[in-house]
């Protein structure tokens, strides 16, 4: 019932949690940007149910944000990795994980830290910005009907 | 349960989805960030039940994320606005929209264009960047533990 609510507001937003908003997706598609790959691992790091896993990562491959991939070995084992549709997944991960360190553990307690692996640093932290890089906050954005917008988004609009 | 189990986790991105991850919780946040600020509207802009956004408005104002504000009127009527802490969450929001812009309507068909209203052009697309300013891809950043890291994730980087 909550997914035919979501799927009838024409919103990106509510679609895309649609997809990825049910508990243990996203920490899934953390743990496989950690560089997680095998069913057992992710049932470990996560110290999740084998059950919620397994349906998880089957939606998770219909989605077409992981894929199934045979490695040799005993047991026909099997590797998750995300495709090019989970890899964009990236920017909602980390915004969820500065947010998290900023308000709720504090930075100079976060669990851990994203360096660029090239120079060893920090990461900046994400921003909203203009077309020409200028950092923009809620008060400097304006919202508008897109080339997809349905009747209620225009009248919606067209109120204010 | 659920939220006993993502509380267990020392990990930013699971302790972010425990406060904002529930159904209707981000929605009314973007709802926020689009200039809603009345139970009615939103009641009306969300088509949710007056039960669920009253308990979802409440929790929001309890976590300090949305306040509370009475203004003048009949029937003592009162504002629902973000806080610091509430704002901070646009790169989180943004971030969702513009991957189901991406990656379920196509972007020729989003529902929404958010735009720098000072210069009326479409914001950036949001990236994972280095310090210095470089985009980031998913292979290009590292994972260590931080300062508030606990011997399980200590644990989890050793192994590697």
């Amino acid at each position: 019932m909550k997914n035919e609510v979501f799927a009838s507001q024409t919103c990106s937003v509510a679609r895309a949690l649609e997809l990825i908003g049910e508990w243990w997706t996203l920490l899934i598609v953390r743990e496989a940007f950690f560089g997680t790959r095998r069913f057992n691992e992710f049932e470990k790091n996560l110290a999740i149910a084998k059950n919620v896993l397994s349906e998880r990562l089957y939606k998770l491959v219909e989605a077409g944000i992981m894929e199934r991939t045979p490695v040799a070995g005993r047991g026909n084992p099997q590797d998750y990795t995300l495709t090019a549709k989970g890899r964009d997944l990236l920017p909602i991960v980390i915004a969820l994980q500065q947010w998290g360190d900023r308000w709720i553990y504090g930075h100079d307690k976060a669990p851990v830290r994203v360096l660029d692996q090239e120079k060893g640093e920090e990461i900046a932290r994400l921003e909203v910005l203009s077309a020409k890089g200028k950092p923009l906050s809620s008060g400097h954005i304006v919202i508008i009907p897109g080339p997809g917008a349905n009747d209620a988004i225009r009248r919606k609009f067209d109120r204010g």
